[in-house]
């Protein structure tokens, strides 16, 4: 089975465990690059094309070369045909600003196996804790030095909210503005269902767009279930039908517990899944 | 003349321009690590024992392994004796979570040419723009998980930032709070002249502890010269008698320019300079 594929963009595969990066590298001196998680099943790329827009999109607030969609559809595939490790993928685009001493920017495709962690709390949910991101609401329009809404390779405070919730025995993370808005997830987007109607915050908050939140009211608004965007506070959470974390690769994760408040599972879950672009039997 | 020396952490002398990272590395995937840069003069790293507890501080608030001290001096000290490239270098610090699938920190020190930029703005000084964080004040006790005061490898935002201020005809800014209150600069320490005391912003309010504020200030006051720590909002910078982004490399560079308005040069940067525990030639 394989652990690991990687290919580098405009490039080919290579060894995934010999070192590859310059040490100069700014992705690693200044965090400063853009990234995707796309989520693989059986061999496609879901919503491969939505993550290339988003991380085009990514790289323009950053001011980073326009990613060359045709070079990366390769690279990707490059990745996906040499997978043999199972039914899912994880597969990670990677794109840094390049050397500091000079030259192009840094671009490759990795695959992984997913984390048990996330396959496990597909099924049973999380215990989720509220932590303020400590910026005031609407900043992402007036303030774009701020990169809200850009998914940047600068994920320290991401990774350190993840593993201060484990200290306070909960497993993710639901961000809130200074006002007490309810934002995003440090690795997710924040979906609810009140009164048959799916919501999600807005972007303007200075959220990341959601691939998987988006195919969610894609397939829901198909199948005729009302979507809204709209904002949330953390009380709307704790009244609604049901609060879900959508990601890629955790698809929609119940949110079990609140701040330690039993949320009500009113088995919604299983009809969300059936919105997604995905087979039947991934995310059961 | 050498452009650049890099050595591992407990290994020794590597060429610079090799790839030695990992493409599943940390530091790349989510900007997880921490850092510092020590400015080398005649082979001395200035103040490196204040930049190796910073460097620890770091790590500590990310809740990374403790560097061991012992090694890094020797880390260093190979790069600063194989350095040939003039009298002054920059040295940096790095230090990662690791390989994604597993292994130890990442560590490594890499010394390089100063930026002739900076150089030339030690001099001539910077125009400097105010731009907002985003964050309410006094976050930094009651929200760990925002790093508020490590020095991470996570520095897209004040990348973005400078390129912000470069479009606005800037070199440079000075962050401040949502509530209007002086913070730091993106890779830089605030200090004014007030009526014959020198003042810096207080680290509680979330902001990196300046290891140059920190001798500028112990000079000062063996000098007779006070000093203080307090709050300061941008009318203050505007009415100050100096204003000095002070960091390992540009030194005490001053302030001529805030948000397009001019700001008076009484004569001060040659006196902070002697301030300073630097040959008497650095600098001027």
């Amino acid at each position: 089975m394989t652990d690991r594929v990687v290919a580098l963009l405009g490039d080919g595969l290579v060894g995934p465990d010999a070192p590859l990066l310059r040490i100069d590298d700014l992705g690693v001196l200044r965090g400063d690059g853009v990234f995707e998680t796309v989520l693989v099943v059986d061999g496609v790329a879901v919503e491969f094309e939505a993550h290339l827009a988003r991380l085009a999109r990514s790289a323009a607030m950053l001011e980073l070369p326009a990613p060359d969609p045709a070079s990366w559809r390769v690279c990707a595939q490059t990745v996906v045909d040499a997978w043999d490790g199972g039914r899912e993928m994880t597969l990670r685009l990677v794109l840094t600003r390049g050397p500091e001493s000079g030259g192009p920017p840094t671009g490759y495709a990795m695959g992984a196996p997913l984390s048990p962690t996330l396959l496990a709390q597909r099924r049973q949910g999380v215990a989720v804790v509220t932590l303020t991101r400590g910026t005031v609401p609407d900043l992402a329009a007036q303030a774009p030095w701020l990169l809200l809404g850009a998914k940047t390779l600068s994920y320290a405070t991401n990774m350190a909210a993840l593993r201060h919730a484990e200290r306070l025995g909960a497993q993710d993370v639901v961000f809130t503005a200074s006002d007490g808005t309810v934002l995003e997830g440090p690795t997710s987007t924040v979906v609810v269902a009140r009164g048959g109607t799916l919501c999600t915050p807005p972007e303007e908050l200075g959220i990341l767009p959601g691939t998987t939140q988006a195919a969610l009211f894609r397939g829901a608004e198909a199948a005729g279930w009302p979507t809204r965007v709209q904002r949330l506070t953390v009380p709307d959470l704790l009244a609604a039908d049901g609060v879900w974390l959508c990601s890629s690769v955790r698809l929609v994760t119940p949110v079990h517990t609140l701040d330690g408040r039993s949320l009500p599972d009113t088995g919604l879950t299983p009809r969300l899944l059936d919105l997604l672009p995905l087979p039947a039997v991934i995310g059961r």
